[in-house]
């Protein structure tokens, strides 16, 4: 196979050789090779302004992120026996972190995967094609996975925003085998089932794992809410963990059923309580009925989807968190997540500390958790670290 | 009993207000209310500008930081009273996260009791008095620890630098009942000893409990190597979560007698040996002598003590992990730790970044540790955090 090259303007290497995948559209010199002469999914040998070959990249030409680096060994270009490599690379560490077959198999640029994310629920697959390259590749990515992993079922969940700045069409469609409404699942010792096909994302959210293992000592034989709750990956391990009563509250009443489901597969039901609705009007009307809780997690979406948004989403995380806080009992533990790349922790620290001042409490931070292993971060990618858990505790002002 | 006043300029009450705890001499209103006028430990009155109560300081007047504030209603000045009180609310949160009694105790700042620290090792506390204030209180503090705790023995350790700022003496001795020369703890289901009398800070470092618990997963069947192993806080706990075999390297003869000691305690001498050395050279030899590790663990003393070393002492942090980076096998982990607060965590995550790199290698960040919840971060104190714990995964160039 004989590639074009696609030429760096002077200096726009130096990211790439600190260890950054990615080459901006303002970077290529494009006199020498026009960013038009290739199709969105195409590759080239990536080259510095001196000549230099760095490797192999694949294209989105239209898309800001235009070219995104495959390997620095221009011998090996995106195909299947890459792929394979890659996965089995990515599998040899999972396999060392857990015990049972149920974690992130792939995520993207930090398993040198860039445009896949493929989530494994034993022996059903759920991947994640968010590039013009994976998708062109979407054969080889399958016959990689059956190589390697020989699933029963795997699933395309292609539903995501990533996909039209690369120009694809979403689209959700067993690719192999048989996948099932509701796939069952193991974290921290909790049996679950996610709603891979309807469902948010891949249908569950791994990243938390271990910020959910580290509610145990605080929940034990207490009063729990949990905020944004969908299908219970926090609140049915609260019950779980040994708490009395939990209150789930989430907008959609697929998310509640699926509360319900998971919290009976544990035997459950009879701690887990559900409230349909928005989570604002929900937290007013807990106040004004004056219900307090011991424990209250607030893991909500992504308030901050954009940069253009900061302002807007980091005020609704204080809303947020400072509502939450008022609901809290004596020596009461609130667990703040956020899943916004674009809120630093640090801001989200801010803001707790803010809110307990304005309400004129004290607080420790006493966790703070990241996404788990399954999820590494790619040390010279900012946007790999998403995932934040502060978990306070309110005291008195004394 | 009639407290002095002392008066800061304006907005100098703003930090305070929001949340922090600490004045800075030059924040003094000196002419309204001269800092000479208090001897080390007096306590006073802390006036906003405008003559609003702030609540109670304890004072240093020679200090930097020349009084910290010890509690916001004026009625409640450093006492005995006051001291149990705080002891009952920070031992609550310890009998939540643990069940056994193995934990730091009281954290200075973050538990609102600025100047002490008191480490527990079942019956035995060992207590640092690091403030004016809290020497002066001495017996008080030591009859509210007998009252809340009931512990057979209780050490001052006050040998701290801490104490020159406050000119305070060094010393170590004996408060209460008796103190064995090495006192038995348990930490993530292992036993050890600690040299309370004669060993570095409080003769143990709880503070890396839960990145030590986070080791399993990746020793198992692995062979390791801990740098800087002081008594074996990591190596033994490595060897006991299934590595085959575990070199420390440690410059101090005595703290490598520990390490043998604890290896003993848990039947695992066969997996532990020693290396008695500078650290530096002793990372020379393994790498001449061709030894390969899969695990390695570099958790130094601080190499930034003063903000002013700061450039030394990244300079070190880089030699240090690069070096360490060399003797992994394939597939290897490092866990790379710093207690250093003057090093951000983003600075070491850089710096590992870069010594990848300039091996030609790539890394995975798996696992960003803290310190644990008995060391509660007071989110408006920045010293108050200072435990970083980095895991990577250094995968071959591709």
């Amino acid at each position: 196979m004989s590639l074009l090259s696609l030429r760096l303007k002077a200096n726009a290497d130096r990211r790439l050789r600190a260890g950054h995948l990615w080459v901006y559209s303002n970077e290529v010199d494009v006199v020498a090779t026009p960013l038009n002469a290739f199709a969105a999914g195409d590759q080239a040998v990536l080259e510095a302004s001196n000549g230099k070959v760095l490797g192999i990249v694949a294209l989105s030409p239209n898309n800001l992120i235009c070219a995104r680096l495959i390997s620095r060994d221009p011998k090996h270009s995106l195909d299947k026996s890459l792929l394979v490599h890659r996965l089995n690379v990515a599998l040899s560490l999972r396999d060392r972190l857990f015990d049972k077959p149920f974690y992130r198999l792939a995520y993207g640029d930090s398993d040198l995967l860039p445009g896949l994310v493929v989530d494994r629920f034993g022996d059903i697959l759920v991947a994640q094609l968010a590039s013009a390259a994976m998708e062109r590749h979407k054969d080889d990515v399958l016959a990689a996975l059956v190589q390697v992993l020989k699933p029963s079922g795997v699933l395309w969940k292609n539903d995501s925003s990533a996909r039209d700045a690369e120009g694809l069409e979403r689209y959700v469609k067993i690719a192999h085998g048989d996948v099932p409404e509701w796939v069952p699942l193991e974290e921290n010792g909790v049996k679950f089932e996610a709603p891979v096909l309807q469902g948010q994302k891949t249908g569950w959210f791994y990243d938390h794992r271990m910020n959910r293992a580290r509610l145990a000592p605080y929940v034990k034989g207490k009063r729990v809410l949990d905020l944004f709750s969908y299908i219970g990956g926090w609140g049915v391990q609260a019950a779980a963990f040994g708490a009395t009563e939990v209150m789930c509250v989430d907008a959609s009443g697929f998310a509640l059923d699926g509360v319900e489901r998971n919290a009976a597969l544990n035997g459950l039901s009879e701690q887990v309580a559900c409230i349909e609705g928005d989570v604002f009007e929900a937290l007013k009307e807990l106040k004004a009925a004056e219900e307090r809780f011991d424990v209250v997690i607030a893991d909500p979406p992504a308030f901050i989807k954009r940069k253009k948004d900061f302002k807007n989403g980091e005020a609704a995380y204080r809303r947020l968190n400072e509502q939450a806080m008022r609901l809290l009992n004596k020596d009461g533990i609130l667990v703040s997540a956020s899943c916004s790349m674009h809120l630093p922790e640090d801001d989200l620290q801010n803001l707790l500390l803010g809110s307990a001042r304005h309400l004129d409490r004290n607080i420790q931070l006493l966790e703070r958790g990241a996404q788990g292993p399954d999820h590494p971060v790619h040390p010279a990618i900012a946007e790999t670290r998403y995932i934040k858990s502060l978990t306070v505790r309110l005291l008195p002002n004394s």
